[in-house]
């Protein structure tokens, strides 16, 4: 491990969080809030510890895949350090554990809240807290890489270690252009759902923050009730064709945009799947609360289609309080939870391409049982064929994901949650989804948990975002020697 | 697929199940039950569809892997067809899918119980159920294989179809002596079973039943109060090492005589994998009981150690009602579930080995995320490097368990059942365990679901059994084909 390298790149992760520390600011200044000194404290400490380290000398060496997962997990780290400053200097929680956890939740577009009464904060901290998810939906690095020019192949390290999927499509040969596009493509769809909430009749800095929560599927709202808040059917629309775009792998807009080809999505396996499985979940639960005695119609249709789509995506917004619901809705809501978007969108958990690729692979494995000397290939129409090691890395991806939802159900079996509410807070944050079921569901909170189980659901929140790899490489030996 | 051959080899299993029919027969007579008459009826019937379908003619020739599949698929159904008649004959059950119920949770070792009194039952029937317990446990194809000799390498490939794991070790160049040897082994460990057992003042009979439910991982009792009647100290010590014994891989016992090396044992990774997880997890339960208030003492750790073992090696018994204890006991207990005993025990579920090589596999899969280029291989001390087509396969079952087990809970929760009862109830049916949490608690049963759920979990329980390819490649178009 070259350290010195790391801490320079990390030192300009540290100046981007820094500028960005300045926007709230403003925003402060403007409203006459208050707050813009937290923003101001904050700004200063961060840009004055980013600034010393990214003129920290060292040779200007090409990075290894090992430096790319050590910049990209402390630049996670930083941000939820330097990104919590607001809102302790503001004295907006309590104390340190919840505005870490809030910070982290809100980078790894989890959305779960410590925030009791959202309504009694400032627009700035909300502000803040927003942008957050839109930063992280992206990609912190993502983002990183497309404002830097001079990181050559080391981008494509970084990019890797945070990057939503098994495989990064490289739309463009140079690395710094495909952030670039993946940046614009965000930037451009939230402009658009952002236009379309000001048509609704919602104002402008609410449809900003409901946007940012939206296409980085991530939750936050700067209402107590969510999206419940707001009656109008057409803004409930709106919110959930937009949480559904931000759940498809953001290289098909570009690729369906440059062959000037709507259907292009058709052509994608796991678009298919992804809106096949929504499709499925809305008619189960449609059905579900029918003959549970909800009344039909569109607010019906609408609720499911609401929540299915929120889950899928790791959204997390609500309309309604689910965890009221009959038992099969709940049960596949919270089934749901580990699905996630498409690879290469800004949904988390473990992504609908992944379980293709268990589901493809399984059917393979039952066909190499009964004809034990064939050789059965995955295989996929847009890609081809899945090598065998990366089938591997994607099933032990699934296995670790797994792993960590046991050990850290079980942890969490140490608070006073009840099994299912200990099980959904760790679904809801390790697939950085943001509410769970019972005490930690859609109109419960996570404040009322201990510190440590504060500590260890913002953990598993960053494992999540990062996708598993990043952060558990970190406990290696080989990592760190030679 | 060769359907005379597979009818042939079918009409024989069935011969053998009706001769198991015989043994209780001449227990009602000795006891002078009423229930004989049905015990004859049912031993006629099934000897005398058994009979002609096994001199079906034929062609004598190798039967190939999938055949081996039917084969073994199909006896397993014949076995929970025919086995069911006792019940049928005796009215022991209201319907036939109760019946059914009973027979496959008795065959597949799971020992789920729809029997709402069970003290109200003939001592004939009570050792019957207990003895699919014992046929299903070391595996009523291996005893098959074992008492034929014209088999070849037929056997190895119907062996391989209901191996408990997955690699048999080949104990003996012939498939016939292996079958043998684990097949003398278990009548061995089974005969010391009920010695000490009568010493410790249990009476014949019922030392013989415990056995049954022990040795086989089963956990049918002929008591309301399962282990919990016994409030011998002794009794339940002995069973819980012996529950501990048949969770450990038979070809051990053989290899450790054959060697006169009792520390043998310690050589093997699994074994010292599964006695550390039963470790951990008592330790963790008594630390948990004792803070929730329960007196220490012996008492204390013996209800951990019995409960412990009892849920890892998925018998099952139940000496206090565990349903009762704090949430962390109970999601340890709930968790252990998908652990299970050693490849080739009479353990069911995951099983230990395959949870090696997933974690194995997660260190080196890390490894290579950090190394691109270089190899690295899963090895293990006792059988060398285990190749990535066998590793895939692996956590390929784990995936299709998990599948499984999510689908299984998402239809249970169609029933009146809670989200931690449906999951629990499927967990202890595939994973072969028995009772679960709440409602399928260790002091209830399962009689109150409905007939669908029922039919769900036996199906779960025979896929469990014989390790999900088995019955899926019935599923296969090509294996049908040609």
């Amino acid at each position: 491990m070259r350290c010195r390298v790391v801490l320079q790149l990390l030192g300009k992760v540290i100046i981007l969080i820094g500028l960005a520390l300045l926007i709230p600011l403003v925003l402060a200044l403007y409203f006459r809030e208050k707050d813009w000194l937290a923003f101001t404290y904050s700004a200063a400490i961060t840009l004055a510890v980013g600034l010393p380290l990214s003129y920290w000398p060292c040779h200007n060496g090409e990075i290894r895949r090992r430096e790319g997962y050590a910049v990209v997990a402390l630049s996670w780290v930083a941000a939820a350090i330097f990104g919590s400053l607001p809102y302790i200097f503001a004295g907006t929680f309590p104390n340190f554990a919840d505005a870490i956890f809030e910070t982290i939740s809100g980078f790894t577009t989890t959305g779960a809240s410590v925030m009791t009464d959202i309504e009694a904060h400032s627009r700035s901290i909300l502000f803040w807290r927003s942008l957050t998810h839109w930063l992280g939906g992206m990609g912190i690095i993502v983002l990183f890489v497309a404002l830097l020019s001079q990181l050559g192949s080391g981008g494509v390290q970084m990019l890797q270690a945070e990057a939503p999927g098994p495989v990064t499509e490289k739309i463009k040969p140079r690395i710094q252009e495909t952030a670039i596009i993946l940046w614009l493509t965000y930037i451009i769809l939230s402009a658009l759902e952002i236009l379309l909430l000001l048509f609704s009749g919602m104002p402008l800095y609410e449809a900003v923050v409901h946007t940012f929560g939206t296409m980085a599927t991530g939750g936050f709202s700067t209402k107590n009730a969510s999206i419940g808040y707001y009656n109008s059917p057409l803004i409930q629309w709106i919110i959930i064709i937009f949480m559904f775009l931000a759940g498809v792998n953001f290289a098909l807009y570009y690729q369906a945009v440059k062959l000037r080809n709507p259907f292009y999505f058709w052509l994608n396996p796991e678009f298919k799947l992804y809106s096949a499985i929504i499709l499925a979940a809305f008619i189960i639960i449609v059905v579900d609360l029918s003959l549970a005695g909800f009344k039909p119609g569109e607010n019906l249709l609408r609720m499911a289609a609401f929540q299915v789509v929120s889950i899928v995506t790791t959204t997390g917004y609500a309309t309604v309080d689910f965890d009221q619901w009959p038992n099969l809705s709940r049960t596949l809501l919270l089934l749901l939870m580990f699905v996630g978007g498409c690879t290469g969108s800004t949904g988390g958990s473990i992504k609908v391409g992944r379980l293709m690729v268990l589901l493809k692979n399984g059917i393979a494995e039952l066909s190499r049982a009964v004809h034990p000397h064939a050789v059965v290939p995955v295989r996929f129409s847009n890609v081809g064929i899945v090598k065998e090691p990366l089938v591997l890395n994607i099933l032990q991806f699934i296995g670790f994901y797994l792993l960590l939802f046991a050990l850290g159900t079980l942890l969490m079996s140490l608070t006073p949650l009840k099994l299912e509410e200990a099980a959904s807070a760790v679904a809801a944050t390790l697939g950085n989804v943001g509410p769970g079921l019972g005490a930690v569901g859609p109109a419960q909170n996570y404040a009322h948990l201990p510190a440590a189980a504060k500590y260890l659901l913002s953990w598993l929140m960053l494992v999540g975002r990062l996708e598993i790899y990043t952060i558990l490489v970190l406990f290696l030996r080989t990592t760190w020697r030679g």
